[in-house]
């Protein structure tokens, strides 16, 4: 399904409209079938086909997945930030009172508030990330295999900062079916020598083309990537867990020089 | 120029092959623009737009701009990172022998080896990054409005490293004529409330969903990407030196608590 236009390579990623408000014990798969049969491609095909990898805004996974808990005041969004946090890298008061944290939450992502959600939730809520979301994307890609007779790539993305760059960006928190790490290692450039940037986060870059044609409130939380065959797989594999560094790889862990 | 498929919104990605080898002195602007003529769409449409971002690797601007300096040894390749370097931000010995050194370099970007890059470069040399990768992409914007006849977004692109992830992501170190963050601050959600994620950094998405079409020894150093026309600009903008976080802002640092 790689879309290879005549002397070059291609990726399109496409948002489609009319994914219906998600609630609790929803079945995400079932509600998203009838739109990704409807997507159309800018050359004109339809429908979501093996190569295509679907990605999924966490928001409405951690709905269907009754992810809602109540935050009605500071007090108790707080402590949902607390119930999901491993380890505060950083911590500083916010100008609106209360305090900005950056933590390592209990899926080794490190967010604002532990990825707990306080955007486009009903009042009184807060939304925790899903509580397994390589499960979550496995989960929704049988689904998917299921009902559209396709075998997909499925993504369930999020939104996070990044020390030092200034704006957030999309990555991949779970993943089913995809290389989340493309290997370049061995690869060799023209004078023979063994290429330096070795591992490509491609998961996390296509959570971020997805991003592109998602938007944060388009109420288009879905987005299809076509062009990326070559990293969709037809085993689950290890999923987006694998993303994150662990600590003995995590040179920031102190910030400073280690001798 | 924007790619909008019935029933959502739509972006696409083509990197065009035929680019050819970039050196010292060339204009970068002359030699692309026969090459994005060529880009073919995958709806069938040719060339490149004013809606359209074109996204090119910082390694061929550099070569073009006569960024390679001698690095025929481990002092010549030590002392050309020193000579980037502001800020040693983390540094851990190497497998290999050698240290790695993660550091903030003069234009205050975070990455290994200061951006000095010697992969896919002549042996006995390493490649700095452009003097003002800004700059660099509004000259190239400037030379691609006369030849083209039409006012693409530019992007110069770079792959580094990110704390606590696995795996490299692309980012735009230098950019013209387009709204490298887009600024939801004020947008409200379904119940009225502000959003929390308010700054999207928009151009370094832009440069991760190029780098999935460019790849890394393809020979394809450029990407244009459509379906960005709202973040096309007709002034060059503050380009790429705004994604930057000031060092006030900067809560890693110390990597500690502030209190």
């Amino acid at each position: 399904m790689s879309a290879e236009p005549s002397g070059g390579s291609a990726v399109m990623a496409v948002a489609p409209e009319g994914v219906p408000n998600v609630t609790a014990s929803d079945d995400l798969a079932a509600l998203l079938t009838p739109v990704l049969h409807g997507v159309v491609w800018p050359d004109g095909t339809a429908g979501v086909g093996d190569g295509d990898v679907v990605v999924i805004s966490s928001k409405v996974v951690s709905k269907a997945e009754g992810r809602l808990v109540a935050a009605r005041d500071d007090a108790e969004r707080e402590s949902a930030i607390d119930g999901e946090t491993v380890r505060v890298v950083a911590e500083r008061p916010k100008p609106d009172g209360g305090r900005l944290r950056i933590v390592e939450n209990r899926l080794g992502l490190v967010m604002a508030a532990a990825g707990v959600d306080t955007s486009d939730v009903p009042p009184g809520t807060a939304l925790l990330l899903p509580e397994d979301p390589d499960e979550s994307a496995r989960q929704i890609r049988r689904g998917l295999n299921a009902r559209l007779g396709s075998r997909p790539g499925v993504i369930v993305s999020d939104t996070a900062g990044r020390p030092w760059r200034r704006g957030v960006v999309d990555m991949a928190i779970g993943a089913a079916g995809i290389t989340v790490l493309s290997d370049l290692r061995g690869t060799r450039d023209q004078y023979g020598r063994e290429l330096e940037t070795t591992v490509i986060g491609v998961a996390d870059e296509i959570a971020a083309a997805a991003e592109l044609v998602k938007g944060k409130i388009s109420g288009r939380p879905v987005a299809v990537v076509r062009g990326m065959a070559h990293v969709v797989t037809a085993e689950d594999g290890e999923g987006a867990g694998s993303l994150v560094r662990p600590p003995e790889e995590d040179m920031f862990r102190r910030g400073v020089r280690e001798t």
